[in-house]
């Protein structure tokens, strides 16, 4: 499997069972409505082990933009691959958030919630304001890359027996990180199924709230720097 | 232990904690009562993983139909073990269930409920529809398969050292996936049940649902045949 | 460390950390008040993976009477070593109690709930009915010790490696089936700490619910035997 | 990378995830508000399994000063490297802490809470009384240091692959200790962020609680020894 198809494929899994997760406790009549934070969090971390297992043999399952950023920056891959892996995962994102659609189809159109609807895609901050913002998910990008190189031990990213341990940063991250902006950590994560929202037909859909789609993005990728940096001069 | 008990003992095993913890969270009087969907899913992952612990040796532990045929189809067993297979998972679920119902007896009896009583035994759309409730079993069962044979690389099945990623697979899919129809993703799963659902003497008991019965069946057979497609392709 | 030792120790912890999280649950002003099944049968779970994982390599870890019956049914320990066991596990599980007491005393004071208090030390029936509450240790019972066979793989019991697979067992065990008894599921979980109810001195307790004492005595002795039973036929 | 550096990085991260999950279940507006016990504990659980992964390799991921103490106590690391142990563990704690508010920041500010803003930075119990706060304390470190001496098996402290069995101890301790007091179970945990609770410009905050501030330092160091004491007698 080729770095494009197995990126594309592996974020696919990641949204699929992450907007999957936020659709099932967040939508009307779903068996999983109001389930809480431990079921969104859990949801979340059980969406990079699979993508992670599935997919690690085959392009170190980054799964996320930051990641491929990080390890592009420390050298663990080479800067041509970036755009490779950044648009696997934005195509990937995509589809998955398109699937989450189609498989939670009946419950959107009986939910009359348009934030809630928008908040399966992506994320939004629970107060907004730009500086704020935009540190909560610096410090949780940070943390998420400064484990991942630890658990990557200078390979070009995750094989299958990283998946748990991954996961459980990723938990860890959402359990006690999550509370201001909802954790995105990862631009494509939070772009790609953006864009999905915006595009499908989405009964009684809200705006894609354009205006803050960039702090998901840039937040992530300040926090990988950082995080690079410092991975770098501790070594 | 031959394949035939290996798989009745396993799919039994599977349903004695999945169905279980289903009775548990809706009878009343039941110390889990309103446990919510976090023990719904976490019971029914570690009822795969209890499964697939115990026969794994001996059969591959499919304990699902939908698992037994793509690995059918991509060669990993023969086709003339596909009856084995699911005739050992139809009878062993339908004694878990039976079983289920003999733990739980005294609570079937004080619980006015024939909707919860029979979502015991068998799943049930949230929202009925035939055509979005195949998709949904379609989804959830394709991202079980397609990550079954990451899990299984190649082998006839799972090992006992594939039964925590297999586990965390199915809870993956049960928080992000479960809320539109409940998640079978396993012919066997829902159909033997439903069977002892038919049959058993249970106080106050509605029909059986048997309009709905065959989505669970065909829908993961169509998910695992598109699953074993893709897994084919990516060869 | 001596195989008394180990077991007295290990399953101290074990009740230590078992007894401990319905203390939390149940008393009055503990921080953990109200955190429901979920909560209880992780606690239980986790209980048991740090009493096995401690004194594993001592004894095998069986910290439960029926787990010492059925190894020494299909000759995997010798029958002189039961009444050590069974010693050790009974004193451990009684020391446990008592430190849980310690350690809730104050919680245990502002509480008036003496059924409350009662559960924290040993179980009850959610409906009480002899047979029925009989049959529902028989059947927990029986699935832990089958499964505990193919965990300790004909060794004298489980070693630190099997620390997680049966925490992981117990916990399928508590969210399935410990809804209509609360899963005792082990002789020495349940008497030890009951005879401590009947010492200790807490304000407002009950009596010690002699009359059920028996059925989390029984059960888990005949579930052993018929889970031993099982194994040896499918060898 | 030196101890020094090791202890402060992971004792940083384990106060960013573990004082950030209390955050994110107290503070208002906060997505995992009223998240309850089990992401309460998850949260810390996680954030051990994180720290101790990240640093492991480097200075034996002590990241809590009675498990310092204990070690040194045993001959397992000689003495002189304590305070260097204890002064990284203080400091990344309180560096911990201060990230913790800068993350939470606007939630901080929108909270009318002054207890449960200190909750987020240090324990306190839930009913105040000297020697049963003390006893608390003993008992969950004590099973803490005991457990954490099997996990290291003699060595100068945890590794990565240890990670895992010490987040799940730490799990158990606060599913079913951590009732009464919150379960410090370690000086630097508890300390650290207890003066940077008292330097930070919170808004609305109350008193640092210092008349409580010995015994999460010295219930801890007593149960470490204990522990240790207890260890070396089985030996």
């Amino acid at each position: 499997m080729s770095i494009f198809l197995a990126e594309l494929i592996g974020t696919a899994l990641l949204i699929i069972l992450g907007d999957g997760v936020v659709a099932n406790c967040i939508l009307n009549k779903s068996k999983g409505q109001n389930g809480g934070w431990i079921v969104i969090t859990m949801g979340w971390a059980m969406a990079v082990f699979v993508g992670v297992f599935a997919v690690g043999a085959y392009s170190g399952a980054h799964l996320n933009s930051a990641v491929t950023l990080a390890l592009a920056v420390t050298g663990a891959i080479p800067w041509d691959q970036v755009p490779v892996y950044v648009a696997a995962q934005m195509l990937g994102a995509f589809i998955g958030a398109c699937i989450v659609y189609i498989t939670y189809k009946q419950h959107f159109d009986v939910t009359d919630n348009p934030d809630g609807k928008l908040a399966i895609f992506c994320t939004g901050p629970a107060i907004r304001s730009t500086i704020p913002n935009l540190v909560t998910e610096i410090v949780g990008t940070f943390v998420l890359i400064f484990g991942v190189f630890y658990i990557a031990k200078g390979d070009v990213g995750l094989g299958a027996v990283d998946a748990l341990p991954v996961a459980l940063l990723v938990l860890a991250i959402g359990l006690s990180l999550g509370g201001p902006t909802g954790y995105a950590i990862n631009p494509a994560r939070d772009l790609g199924p953006r864009i999905a929202h915006a595009i499908l037909p989405i009964k009684g859909k809200r705006d894609s709230d354009w205006s803050y789609a960039w702090i998901p993005v840039a937040g992530p990728a300040i926090g990988a720097l950082l995080a690079a940096a410092l991975h770098m001069a501790l070594k």
